[in-house]
Protein backbone atom coordinates (compact mmCIF):
# COMPACT_ATOMS: atom_id res chain seq x y z
CA UNK A 1 0.00 0.00 0.00
CA UNK A 2 1.30 3.16 -0.94
CA UNK A 3 -1.08 6.05 -0.44
CA UNK A 4 0.47 9.02 1.19
CA UNK A 5 -1.27 9.94 4.29
CA UNK A 6 -3.42 13.18 3.52
CA UNK A 7 -6.36 12.58 5.77
CA UNK A 8 -5.97 11.40 9.15
CA UNK A 9 -9.40 11.11 11.55
CA UNK A 10 -9.57 10.52 15.52
CA UNK A 11 -12.90 9.15 16.05
CA UNK A 12 -14.40 8.94 19.62
CA UNK A 13 -17.67 7.79 21.07
CA UNK A 14 -18.64 5.01 18.68
CA UNK A 15 -19.76 4.02 21.89
CA UNK A 16 -21.70 6.31 23.68
CA UNK A 17 -20.67 5.61 27.61
CA UNK A 18 -16.80 5.28 26.79
CA UNK A 19 -15.57 8.61 27.66
CA UNK A 20 -11.85 8.72 26.72
CA UNK A 21 -12.35 9.38 23.59
CA UNK A 22 -15.90 11.49 24.16
CA UNK A 23 -13.68 13.96 26.20
CA UNK A 24 -10.53 13.41 23.62
CA UNK A 25 -12.80 14.91 20.94
CA UNK A 26 -13.94 17.75 23.67
CA UNK A 27 -10.54 19.12 24.58
CA UNK A 28 -9.11 18.56 20.82
CA UNK A 29 -11.72 19.40 18.63
CA UNK A 30 -11.62 23.17 19.95
CA UNK A 31 -7.50 23.12 19.92
CA UNK A 32 -7.24 22.29 15.82
CA UNK A 33 -3.75 24.68 16.28
CA UNK A 34 -2.15 21.73 18.06
CA UNK A 35 -2.30 19.76 14.16
CA UNK A 36 -1.45 22.16 12.60
CA UNK A 37 2.83 21.22 12.52
CA UNK A 38 1.96 18.25 11.18
CA UNK A 39 2.01 17.07 6.97
CA UNK A 40 -1.72 15.89 7.13
CA UNK A 41 -5.34 16.79 7.84
CA UNK A 42 -6.26 15.70 11.33
CA UNK A 43 -10.03 15.66 11.63
CA UNK A 44 -11.83 14.98 15.26
CA UNK A 45 -14.74 13.30 14.82
CA UNK A 46 -17.88 12.31 17.06
CA UNK A 47 -19.45 8.81 16.23
CA UNK A 48 -22.66 8.34 18.11
CA UNK A 49 -24.01 11.95 19.01
CA UNK A 50 -27.12 10.65 20.33
CA UNK A 51 -25.62 7.20 22.22
CA UNK A 52 -23.04 10.01 23.85
CA UNK A 53 -26.48 12.01 24.84
CA UNK A 54 -28.05 9.07 26.31
CA UNK A 55 -24.78 7.84 28.24
CA UNK A 56 -25.06 4.52 26.69
CA UNK A 57 -23.12 2.22 24.43
CA UNK A 58 -25.63 2.41 21.71
CA UNK A 59 -29.38 3.54 20.73
CA UNK A 60 -30.78 1.02 18.66
CA UNK A 61 -27.43 -1.53 17.75
CA UNK A 62 -24.03 -1.38 18.59
CA UNK A 63 -22.56 0.61 15.96
CA UNK A 64 -18.99 -1.01 15.68
CA UNK A 65 -21.15 -3.95 14.44
CA UNK A 66 -23.04 -2.05 11.77
CA UNK A 67 -20.68 -1.10 8.78
CA UNK A 68 -20.76 -4.35 6.99
CA UNK A 69 -21.28 -3.17 3.10
CA UNK A 70 -24.79 -4.53 2.81
CA UNK A 71 -25.43 -2.23 5.54
CA UNK A 72 -24.33 1.16 3.79
CA UNK A 73 -27.10 1.80 1.83
CA UNK A 74 -30.27 2.15 4.50
CA UNK A 75 -33.49 1.77 4.06
CA UNK A 76 -36.39 4.09 5.09
CA UNK A 77 -37.47 3.04 8.52
CA UNK A 78 -33.76 2.03 9.50
CA UNK A 79 -32.85 2.68 12.50
CA UNK A 80 -30.47 5.03 14.15
CA UNK A 81 -26.61 3.78 14.03
CA UNK A 82 -27.58 1.78 10.76
CA UNK A 83 -28.65 5.37 9.35
CA UNK A 84 -25.41 6.90 11.31
CA UNK A 85 -23.16 4.10 9.82
CA UNK A 86 -23.90 5.64 6.21
CA UNK A 87 -23.31 8.97 6.95
CA UNK A 88 -20.08 8.26 8.59
CA UNK A 89 -19.35 6.15 5.67
CA UNK A 90 -19.86 8.97 3.46
CA UNK A 91 -17.70 11.66 5.87
CA UNK A 92 -15.35 9.29 6.24
CA UNK A 93 -14.85 7.48 3.28
CA UNK A 94 -11.52 9.52 1.91
CA UNK A 95 -9.91 8.86 5.26
CA UNK A 96 -5.79 7.08 5.19
CA UNK A 97 -5.65 6.19 8.56
CA UNK A 98 -8.20 6.65 10.94
CA UNK A 99 -7.91 5.97 15.43
CA UNK A 100 -10.77 4.50 16.78
CA UNK A 101 -10.96 5.52 20.57
CA UNK A 102 -12.44 2.94 22.86
CA UNK A 103 -12.25 1.92 26.46
CA UNK A 104 -12.90 -1.43 28.45
CA UNK A 105 -13.99 -2.62 32.40
CA UNK A 106 -11.12 -5.12 31.09
CA UNK A 107 -7.55 -4.52 31.97
CA UNK A 108 -6.60 -4.18 28.18
CA UNK A 109 -3.95 -1.54 29.45
CA UNK A 110 -3.12 0.57 25.89
CA UNK A 111 -4.34 -2.15 23.21
CA UNK A 112 -4.05 -1.98 19.55
CA UNK A 113 -6.64 -3.53 17.86
CA UNK A 114 -5.97 -4.69 13.96
CA UNK A 115 -8.89 -5.66 11.67
CA UNK A 116 -8.68 -7.20 8.40
CA UNK A 117 -7.46 -10.31 7.22
CA UNK A 118 -3.65 -9.66 7.13
CA UNK A 119 -3.21 -5.92 8.07
CA UNK A 120 0.38 -6.28 8.71
CA UNK A 121 0.81 -6.61 4.76
CA UNK A 122 1.07 -3.02 5.41
CA UNK A 123 4.52 -1.72 6.38
CA UNK A 124 3.53 1.35 8.00
CA UNK A 125 1.26 -0.55 9.89
CA UNK A 126 3.40 -3.21 10.97
CA UNK A 127 6.44 -0.36 11.94
CA UNK A 128 3.53 1.69 13.67
CA UNK A 129 2.96 -1.65 15.88
CA UNK A 130 6.65 -2.42 16.53
CA UNK A 131 6.83 1.84 17.30
CA UNK A 132 4.50 1.90 20.04
CA UNK A 133 4.91 -1.69 21.88
CA UNK A 134 8.75 -0.84 22.76
CA UNK A 135 5.90 0.51 26.04
CA UNK A 136 5.23 -2.56 27.16
CA UNK A 137 1.81 -1.46 28.59
CA UNK A 138 0.71 -1.52 24.68
CA UNK A 139 0.18 -4.99 22.92
CA UNK A 140 -1.74 -5.73 19.54
CA UNK A 141 -4.35 -7.39 19.05
CA UNK A 142 -5.50 -9.20 16.02
CA UNK A 143 -9.17 -10.23 14.54
CA UNK A 144 -9.02 -11.19 11.25
CA UNK A 145 -12.01 -11.10 9.46
CA UNK A 146 -11.91 -11.82 5.75
CA UNK A 147 -12.83 -8.14 3.68
CA UNK A 148 -16.44 -7.38 3.18
CA UNK A 149 -17.24 -9.08 6.67
CA UNK A 150 -15.47 -6.28 8.82
CA UNK A 151 -18.52 -4.48 10.57
CA UNK A 152 -16.65 -1.90 12.51
CA UNK A 153 -16.05 1.65 12.02
CA UNK A 154 -12.65 1.85 11.85
CA UNK A 155 -12.50 -0.31 8.49
CA UNK A 156 -13.78 2.23 6.29
CA UNK A 157 -10.30 4.21 6.05
CA UNK A 158 -7.24 2.77 3.85
CA UNK A 159 -5.18 2.17 7.41
CA UNK A 160 -6.93 1.81 10.74
CA UNK A 161 -6.31 0.98 14.50
CA UNK A 162 -8.42 0.96 17.32
CA UNK A 163 -7.24 2.18 20.30
CA UNK A 164 -8.61 0.26 23.65
CA UNK A 165 -7.61 1.21 26.78
CA UNK A 166 -8.59 -0.39 30.51
CA UNK A 167 -9.71 -0.70 32.59
CA UNK A 168 -12.11 1.75 32.99
CA UNK A 169 -15.80 1.73 33.99
CA UNK A 170 -18.51 2.78 31.15
CA UNK A 171 -19.86 6.34 32.04
CA UNK A 172 -16.72 7.68 34.06
CA UNK A 173 -13.53 8.99 33.45
CA UNK A 174 -9.66 7.75 34.97
CA UNK A 175 -7.76 10.37 34.67
CA UNK A 176 -4.67 7.88 34.50
CA UNK A 177 -6.45 6.01 31.40
CA UNK A 178 -6.96 8.99 30.17
CA UNK A 179 -3.92 10.78 29.76
CA UNK A 180 -2.53 7.35 28.82
CA UNK A 181 -4.49 7.42 26.02
CA UNK A 182 -3.62 11.09 24.82
CA UNK A 183 0.21 10.51 25.02
CA UNK A 184 -0.62 7.06 22.77
CA UNK A 185 -2.20 9.27 19.92
CA UNK A 186 0.07 11.66 20.17
CA UNK A 187 2.78 8.93 19.47
CA UNK A 188 0.63 7.50 16.70
CA UNK A 189 0.26 11.15 15.40
CA UNK A 190 4.16 11.67 15.74
CA UNK A 191 5.21 8.55 14.03
CA UNK A 192 2.55 8.96 11.56
CA UNK A 193 3.99 12.69 10.70
CA UNK A 194 7.64 10.73 10.56
CA UNK A 195 6.28 8.45 8.10
CA UNK A 196 5.24 10.80 5.73
CA UNK A 197 7.88 12.86 5.88
CA UNK A 198 10.74 9.78 5.61
CA UNK A 199 12.51 10.45 8.58
CA UNK A 200 10.21 7.52 10.65
CA UNK A 201 12.82 5.10 12.73
CA UNK A 202 12.54 1.90 11.39
CA UNK A 203 11.94 -1.42 13.52
CA UNK A 204 13.47 -5.17 12.55
CA UNK A 205 13.15 -8.23 14.41
CA UNK A 206 9.81 -9.67 15.62
CA UNK A 207 6.64 -8.11 16.55
CA UNK A 208 4.23 -9.88 18.88
CA UNK A 209 0.71 -9.85 17.80
CA UNK A 210 -2.01 -11.92 19.48
CA UNK A 211 -4.37 -13.56 17.08
CA UNK A 212 -8.21 -13.66 17.91
CA UNK A 213 -8.88 -17.55 18.03
CA UNK A 214 -12.65 -17.48 19.55
CA UNK A 215 -15.02 -16.10 22.38
CA UNK A 216 -16.10 -18.18 25.32
CA UNK A 217 -19.38 -17.21 27.27
CA UNK A 218 -20.23 -17.46 31.05
CA UNK A 219 -21.17 -20.71 32.49
CA UNK A 220 -25.42 -20.10 32.45
CA UNK A 221 -28.66 -21.09 33.58
CA UNK A 222 -31.01 -22.28 31.61
CA UNK A 223 -32.69 -18.95 31.79
CA UNK A 224 -30.18 -17.44 30.10
CA UNK A 225 -28.91 -15.71 33.88
CA UNK A 226 -25.29 -16.48 35.22
CA UNK A 227 -24.46 -19.49 36.72
CA UNK A 228 -20.28 -18.11 37.36
CA UNK A 229 -18.56 -15.81 37.42
CA UNK A 230 -14.77 -14.99 35.82
CA UNK A 231 -12.75 -16.34 38.70
CA UNK A 232 -10.38 -14.44 40.89
CA UNK A 233 -6.98 -16.17 39.25
CA UNK A 234 -8.15 -15.15 36.13
CA UNK A 235 -9.68 -11.73 36.55
CA UNK A 236 -7.67 -8.67 35.27
CA UNK A 237 -5.20 -11.11 33.25
CA UNK A 238 -5.42 -9.94 30.31
CA UNK A 239 -2.69 -10.77 28.10
CA UNK A 240 -1.39 -13.51 30.55
CA UNK A 241 -1.05 -16.78 29.29
CA UNK A 242 -3.90 -19.76 30.20
CA UNK A 243 -3.20 -23.62 30.16
CA UNK A 244 -5.37 -26.36 30.30
CA UNK A 245 -6.50 -26.77 33.88
CA UNK A 246 -6.01 -23.51 34.85
CA UNK A 247 -9.07 -21.62 37.25
CA UNK A 248 -11.19 -20.26 34.43
CA UNK A 249 -14.68 -19.56 36.13
CA UNK A 250 -15.97 -19.64 39.62
CA UNK A 251 -19.65 -20.69 40.31
CA UNK A 252 -21.92 -18.60 43.01
CA UNK A 253 -20.83 -21.24 45.69
CA UNK A 254 -17.29 -20.81 45.25
CA UNK A 255 -16.46 -24.25 43.25
CA UNK A 256 -13.84 -23.55 40.59
CA UNK A 257 -14.41 -24.40 36.85
CA UNK A 258 -10.71 -24.94 34.83
CA UNK A 259 -10.02 -24.12 31.45
CA UNK A 260 -10.60 -27.51 29.79
CA UNK A 261 -9.15 -26.38 25.76
CA UNK A 262 -6.52 -28.04 24.56
CA UNK A 263 -4.01 -25.97 24.24
CA UNK A 264 -2.62 -22.74 25.94
CA UNK A 265 -3.94 -19.30 24.99
CA UNK A 266 -3.75 -15.79 25.89
CA UNK A 267 -7.66 -14.27 27.24
CA UNK A 268 -8.28 -10.65 26.22
CA UNK A 269 -11.36 -8.53 27.19
CA UNK A 270 -12.00 -10.89 30.12
CA UNK A 271 -15.11 -9.62 31.76
CA UNK A 272 -15.81 -6.51 29.88
CA UNK A 273 -19.05 -5.14 31.04
CA UNK A 274 -20.70 -4.56 27.63
CA UNK A 275 -19.84 -8.03 26.70
CA UNK A 276 -22.05 -9.76 28.55
CA UNK A 277 -25.25 -9.29 26.14
CA UNK A 278 -23.33 -10.67 23.71
CA UNK A 279 -22.44 -14.06 25.37
CA UNK A 280 -18.90 -12.95 25.22
CA UNK A 281 -17.22 -13.71 29.00
CA UNK A 282 -13.21 -13.19 27.20
CA UNK A 283 -12.08 -14.05 23.68
CA UNK A 284 -9.18 -16.43 23.70
CA UNK A 285 -5.94 -15.33 21.37
CA UNK A 286 -2.40 -17.20 20.36
CA UNK A 287 0.68 -15.35 20.59
CA UNK A 288 2.55 -14.94 17.06
CA UNK A 289 5.65 -13.78 15.73
CA UNK A 290 5.64 -10.91 13.03
CA UNK A 291 8.80 -10.62 10.71
CA UNK A 292 9.27 -6.73 10.39
CA UNK A 293 11.75 -7.07 7.90
CA UNK B 1 -34.41 0.04 71.09
CA UNK B 2 -35.74 -3.28 72.58
CA UNK B 3 -37.42 -4.89 69.40
CA UNK B 4 -36.27 -8.39 69.48
CA UNK B 5 -35.10 -9.67 66.24
CA UNK B 6 -37.87 -11.91 64.14
CA UNK B 7 -37.63 -10.65 60.58
CA UNK B 8 -34.39 -10.20 58.86
CA UNK B 9 -34.54 -9.27 55.12
CA UNK B 10 -31.69 -9.25 52.60
CA UNK B 11 -32.08 -6.80 49.71
CA UNK B 12 -30.67 -6.68 46.16
CA UNK B 13 -31.05 -5.15 43.35
CA UNK B 14 -32.28 -2.20 44.62
CA UNK B 15 -30.35 -0.85 41.44
CA UNK B 16 -30.76 -3.03 38.57
CA UNK B 17 -27.15 -2.70 37.26
CA UNK B 18 -25.72 -3.79 40.79
CA UNK B 19 -25.13 -7.42 40.33
CA UNK B 20 -23.94 -8.49 43.46
CA UNK B 21 -27.24 -8.20 45.31
CA UNK B 22 -28.95 -9.34 42.13
CA UNK B 23 -27.00 -12.35 42.44
CA UNK B 24 -26.59 -13.29 46.21
CA UNK B 25 -30.95 -13.11 45.84
CA UNK B 26 -30.01 -15.59 42.90
CA UNK B 27 -27.98 -17.79 44.92
CA UNK B 28 -29.76 -17.71 48.51
CA UNK B 29 -33.66 -17.41 47.65
CA UNK B 30 -33.11 -21.03 46.38
CA UNK B 31 -31.50 -22.24 48.87
CA UNK B 32 -33.36 -20.83 52.19
CA UNK B 33 -32.19 -24.39 53.96
CA UNK B 34 -28.92 -22.61 54.79
CA UNK B 35 -30.89 -19.87 56.74
CA UNK B 36 -33.29 -22.48 58.86
CA UNK B 37 -30.56 -22.35 61.66
CA UNK B 38 -31.18 -18.85 62.53
CA UNK B 39 -33.01 -17.75 65.45
CA UNK B 40 -35.08 -15.45 63.41
CA UNK B 41 -36.82 -15.80 59.81
CA UNK B 42 -34.63 -14.66 57.00
CA UNK B 43 -36.57 -13.27 53.44
CA UNK B 44 -34.31 -12.54 50.73
CA UNK B 45 -36.31 -9.90 48.77
CA UNK B 46 -35.31 -8.36 45.14
CA UNK B 47 -36.39 -4.28 45.06
CA UNK B 48 -36.44 -3.53 41.39
CA UNK B 49 -36.96 -5.98 39.10
CA UNK B 50 -37.70 -3.91 35.97
CA UNK B 51 -34.15 -2.22 36.37
CA UNK B 52 -32.75 -5.59 37.10
CA UNK B 53 -34.65 -6.97 34.12
CA UNK B 54 -32.88 -3.69 32.00
CA UNK B 55 -30.05 -3.80 33.65
CA UNK B 56 -30.18 -0.15 34.61
CA UNK B 57 -29.74 1.63 37.84
CA UNK B 58 -33.60 2.26 37.35
CA UNK B 59 -36.23 3.11 34.93
CA UNK B 60 -37.79 6.25 36.36
CA UNK B 61 -36.27 7.42 39.46
CA UNK B 62 -33.84 6.25 41.59
CA UNK B 63 -36.24 3.85 43.75
CA UNK B 64 -33.33 4.59 46.49
CA UNK B 65 -34.20 8.25 46.98
CA UNK B 66 -38.34 7.15 46.41
CA UNK B 67 -39.21 6.67 50.12
CA UNK B 68 -40.22 10.05 51.47
CA UNK B 69 -42.97 9.38 53.85
CA UNK B 70 -44.95 11.57 51.56
CA UNK B 71 -44.36 9.50 48.85
CA UNK B 72 -45.16 6.42 49.90
CA UNK B 73 -49.09 6.65 48.87
CA UNK B 74 -48.37 7.15 44.98
CA UNK B 75 -50.89 8.64 43.31
CA UNK B 76 -53.07 7.21 40.50
CA UNK B 77 -49.82 7.65 37.24
CA UNK B 78 -46.93 7.72 39.42
CA UNK B 79 -43.79 6.43 37.90
CA UNK B 80 -42.61 2.75 38.33
CA UNK B 81 -40.25 3.53 41.21
CA UNK B 82 -43.24 5.76 43.13
CA UNK B 83 -45.31 2.92 42.68
CA UNK B 84 -42.75 0.32 43.65
CA UNK B 85 -41.29 1.87 46.55
CA UNK B 86 -45.06 1.69 47.98
CA UNK B 87 -45.65 -1.87 47.49
CA UNK B 88 -41.95 -2.55 49.24
CA UNK B 89 -42.65 -0.47 51.99
CA UNK B 90 -46.19 -2.24 52.91
CA UNK B 91 -43.97 -5.73 51.92
CA UNK B 92 -41.06 -5.00 54.36
CA UNK B 93 -42.67 -2.53 57.08
CA UNK B 94 -42.20 -5.22 59.73
CA UNK B 95 -38.81 -6.03 59.45
CA UNK B 96 -36.39 -5.80 62.07
CA UNK B 97 -33.75 -5.79 60.39
CA UNK B 98 -32.61 -4.53 57.05
CA UNK B 99 -29.28 -5.68 54.75
CA UNK B 100 -29.07 -3.68 51.60
CA UNK B 101 -26.54 -4.51 49.08
CA UNK B 102 -25.31 -2.08 46.98
CA UNK B 103 -22.10 -1.98 44.35
CA UNK B 104 -20.01 1.02 43.39
CA UNK B 105 -17.12 1.89 40.69
CA UNK B 106 -15.41 3.51 43.64
CA UNK B 107 -13.12 1.99 45.54
CA UNK B 108 -15.19 2.06 49.01
CA UNK B 109 -13.65 -1.35 49.80
CA UNK B 110 -16.63 -3.31 51.98
CA UNK B 111 -18.06 -0.49 53.92
CA UNK B 112 -21.51 -0.26 55.75
CA UNK B 113 -23.51 2.76 55.46
CA UNK B 114 -25.64 4.19 58.26
CA UNK B 115 -28.64 6.65 57.79
CA UNK B 116 -30.86 8.28 60.48
CA UNK B 117 -30.04 11.04 63.07
CA UNK B 118 -28.37 8.75 65.21
CA UNK B 119 -28.23 5.52 64.22
CA UNK B 120 -25.57 4.38 67.24
CA UNK B 121 -27.75 5.23 69.97
CA UNK B 122 -28.94 1.84 69.30
CA UNK B 123 -26.92 -0.41 70.87
CA UNK B 124 -27.06 -3.74 68.79
CA UNK B 125 -26.31 -1.52 65.13
CA UNK B 126 -22.91 0.07 67.75
CA UNK B 127 -21.84 -3.40 68.76
CA UNK B 128 -22.78 -4.75 65.21
CA UNK B 129 -20.35 -2.02 63.49
CA UNK B 130 -17.49 -2.68 66.44
CA UNK B 131 -17.69 -6.67 65.42
CA UNK B 132 -16.92 -6.01 61.59
CA UNK B 133 -14.57 -3.01 61.58
CA UNK B 134 -11.85 -5.54 62.75
CA UNK B 135 -11.81 -6.40 59.43
CA UNK B 136 -10.07 -3.12 57.92
CA UNK B 137 -11.54 -3.11 54.87
CA UNK B 138 -14.72 -2.63 56.54
CA UNK B 139 -15.61 1.12 57.46
CA UNK B 140 -18.72 2.86 58.75
CA UNK B 141 -20.18 5.99 56.84
CA UNK B 142 -23.11 7.76 58.46
CA UNK B 143 -25.46 9.90 56.68
CA UNK B 144 -27.53 12.25 59.27
CA UNK B 145 -31.16 12.28 57.40
CA UNK B 146 -32.80 13.71 60.40
CA UNK B 147 -36.26 11.45 60.85
CA UNK B 148 -39.03 11.56 58.05
CA UNK B 149 -36.20 12.50 55.60
CA UNK B 150 -34.99 9.43 54.50
CA UNK B 151 -35.47 8.57 51.33
CA UNK B 152 -33.54 5.62 51.46
CA UNK B 153 -35.15 2.07 51.37
CA UNK B 154 -33.52 0.34 53.76
CA UNK B 155 -35.28 3.24 56.51
CA UNK B 156 -38.33 1.08 56.15
CA UNK B 157 -37.23 -0.78 58.92
CA UNK B 158 -36.67 -0.41 62.50
CA UNK B 159 -32.97 -1.19 62.46
CA UNK B 160 -30.70 -1.66 58.94
CA UNK B 161 -27.43 -1.31 57.23
CA UNK B 162 -26.55 -0.71 53.74
CA UNK B 163 -23.55 -2.65 52.44
CA UNK B 164 -21.77 -1.17 49.71
CA UNK B 165 -18.86 -2.59 47.93
CA UNK B 166 -16.43 -1.68 45.52
CA UNK B 167 -14.82 -1.37 43.28
CA UNK B 168 -16.98 -2.75 41.06
CA UNK B 169 -18.19 -1.49 37.31
CA UNK B 170 -21.81 -1.50 37.11
CA UNK B 171 -23.46 -4.55 35.56
CA UNK B 172 -20.45 -6.90 36.01
CA UNK B 173 -19.46 -9.12 38.45
CA UNK B 174 -16.15 -9.38 39.88
CA UNK B 175 -15.88 -12.97 42.08
CA UNK B 176 -13.34 -11.55 44.37
CA UNK B 177 -16.28 -8.50 45.60
CA UNK B 178 -19.28 -10.93 45.51
CA UNK B 179 -17.38 -13.16 47.73
CA UNK B 180 -16.47 -10.61 50.34
CA UNK B 181 -20.01 -9.39 50.14
CA UNK B 182 -21.07 -13.10 50.49
CA UNK B 183 -18.96 -13.81 53.75
CA UNK B 184 -19.59 -10.44 54.74
CA UNK B 185 -23.49 -10.73 55.21
CA UNK B 186 -23.16 -14.13 56.61
CA UNK B 187 -21.16 -12.52 59.37
CA UNK B 188 -24.09 -9.78 59.86
CA UNK B 189 -26.41 -12.60 60.24
CA UNK B 190 -24.06 -14.70 62.47
CA UNK B 191 -23.54 -11.66 64.83
CA UNK B 192 -27.20 -10.95 64.51
CA UNK B 193 -28.09 -14.54 65.70
CA UNK B 194 -25.92 -14.31 68.44
CA UNK B 195 -27.13 -11.20 70.09
CA UNK B 196 -30.70 -12.49 69.65
CA UNK B 197 -29.32 -15.98 71.68
CA UNK B 198 -27.73 -13.12 74.29
CA UNK B 199 -24.31 -14.75 73.63
CA UNK B 200 -23.18 -11.94 70.92
CA UNK B 201 -19.40 -10.66 71.89
CA UNK B 202 -19.46 -7.43 73.85
CA UNK B 203 -16.90 -4.75 72.12
CA UNK B 204 -15.50 -1.86 74.19
CA UNK B 205 -13.57 1.19 73.03
CA UNK B 206 -14.33 3.39 70.34
CA UNK B 207 -15.47 3.31 66.99
CA UNK B 208 -14.34 4.77 63.92
CA UNK B 209 -17.31 6.23 62.26
CA UNK B 210 -16.64 8.74 58.72
CA UNK B 211 -19.60 11.07 59.11
CA UNK B 212 -21.14 12.77 55.99
CA UNK B 213 -19.95 16.14 56.03
CA UNK B 214 -20.83 17.29 52.07
CA UNK B 215 -21.23 16.15 48.30
CA UNK B 216 -18.48 18.37 46.23
CA UNK B 217 -19.41 18.08 42.31
CA UNK B 218 -17.03 18.16 39.34
CA UNK B 219 -15.93 21.65 37.59
CA UNK B 220 -17.63 21.87 34.75
CA UNK B 221 -17.80 23.42 31.74
CA UNK B 222 -21.11 26.29 31.73
CA UNK B 223 -22.52 23.55 29.27
CA UNK B 224 -22.60 21.00 31.59
CA UNK B 225 -20.05 18.96 30.04
CA UNK B 226 -16.74 17.79 32.95
CA UNK B 227 -14.08 20.65 32.58
CA UNK B 228 -11.50 17.92 34.65
CA UNK B 229 -11.41 14.59 36.54
CA UNK B 230 -10.61 13.38 39.77
CA UNK B 231 -6.85 13.63 40.16
CA UNK B 232 -4.84 10.16 39.82
CA UNK B 233 -3.43 10.89 43.53
CA UNK B 234 -7.13 11.03 44.57
CA UNK B 235 -8.82 8.33 42.26
CA UNK B 236 -9.26 5.29 44.32
CA UNK B 237 -8.60 6.66 47.59
CA UNK B 238 -12.09 6.68 49.19
CA UNK B 239 -11.40 6.78 53.35
CA UNK B 240 -8.04 8.31 53.08
CA UNK B 241 -7.40 11.89 54.05
CA UNK B 242 -7.32 14.84 52.20
CA UNK B 243 -5.73 18.15 53.34
CA UNK B 244 -6.11 21.26 52.26
CA UNK B 245 -3.54 21.71 49.32
CA UNK B 246 -3.70 18.60 48.42
CA UNK B 247 -4.58 17.53 44.46
CA UNK B 248 -8.01 16.76 44.07
CA UNK B 249 -9.21 17.00 40.44
CA UNK B 250 -7.19 17.22 37.00
CA UNK B 251 -8.09 19.02 33.57
CA UNK B 252 -8.20 17.45 30.58
CA UNK B 253 -5.07 19.39 29.63
CA UNK B 254 -2.94 17.67 32.73
CA UNK B 255 -3.50 20.91 35.35
CA UNK B 256 -3.76 19.94 38.89
CA UNK B 257 -6.60 21.75 40.93
CA UNK B 258 -6.30 21.62 44.34
CA UNK B 259 -8.43 20.88 47.42
CA UNK B 260 -9.71 24.17 48.40
CA UNK B 261 -11.53 23.23 51.95
CA UNK B 262 -10.33 24.68 55.38
CA UNK B 263 -10.08 21.31 57.30
CA UNK B 264 -8.81 17.53 56.66
CA UNK B 265 -11.41 15.67 55.43
CA UNK B 266 -11.87 11.88 54.47
CA UNK B 267 -13.21 11.40 50.60
CA UNK B 268 -15.78 8.57 50.00
CA UNK B 269 -17.90 7.46 46.57
CA UNK B 270 -14.88 8.60 45.12
CA UNK B 271 -15.57 8.44 40.72
CA UNK B 272 -18.92 6.73 41.33
CA UNK B 273 -20.36 5.89 37.84
CA UNK B 274 -24.11 6.82 39.55
CA UNK B 275 -23.23 10.10 41.12
CA UNK B 276 -22.16 11.66 37.75
CA UNK B 277 -25.87 13.00 36.78
CA UNK B 278 -26.44 13.77 40.24
CA UNK B 279 -23.23 16.38 40.24
CA UNK B 280 -21.51 14.62 42.51
CA UNK B 281 -17.58 13.53 42.40
CA UNK B 282 -16.96 12.31 45.85
CA UNK B 283 -18.64 13.09 49.28
CA UNK B 284 -16.21 14.74 51.84
CA UNK B 285 -16.91 13.12 55.27
CA UNK B 286 -14.43 13.33 59.25
CA UNK B 287 -13.72 10.94 60.65
CA UNK B 288 -15.63 10.65 64.61
CA UNK B 289 -15.01 8.26 67.60
CA UNK B 290 -18.27 6.88 69.12
CA UNK B 291 -17.81 5.77 72.71
CA UNK B 292 -19.08 1.74 72.69
CA UNK B 293 -19.67 1.39 76.46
Amino acid sequence: MNHSLQHIAIVGGTHGNEWGGVYLYELWHKQTQLFESFPFEVECYLANPKAIQANRRYIDQDLNRSFLKAHLKPEKGANYETQRASVIAQELHDTDFLIDLHNTTSNMGQSLILSGENPFEDELTRQLCAHLTRDPLVRVYHIPHTSGENPHLPGLARRNITVEVGPMAHGTLDATIFMQTKLLVNKILDYLAAWQNGVARYYSGKLTVYEHIDNIDYPRQRNGKLAAMVHPERQGQDFMPMKPGDPLFMSFSGATLEYTGETKCWPVFINEQAYYEKGIAMSLTRQSLISLD
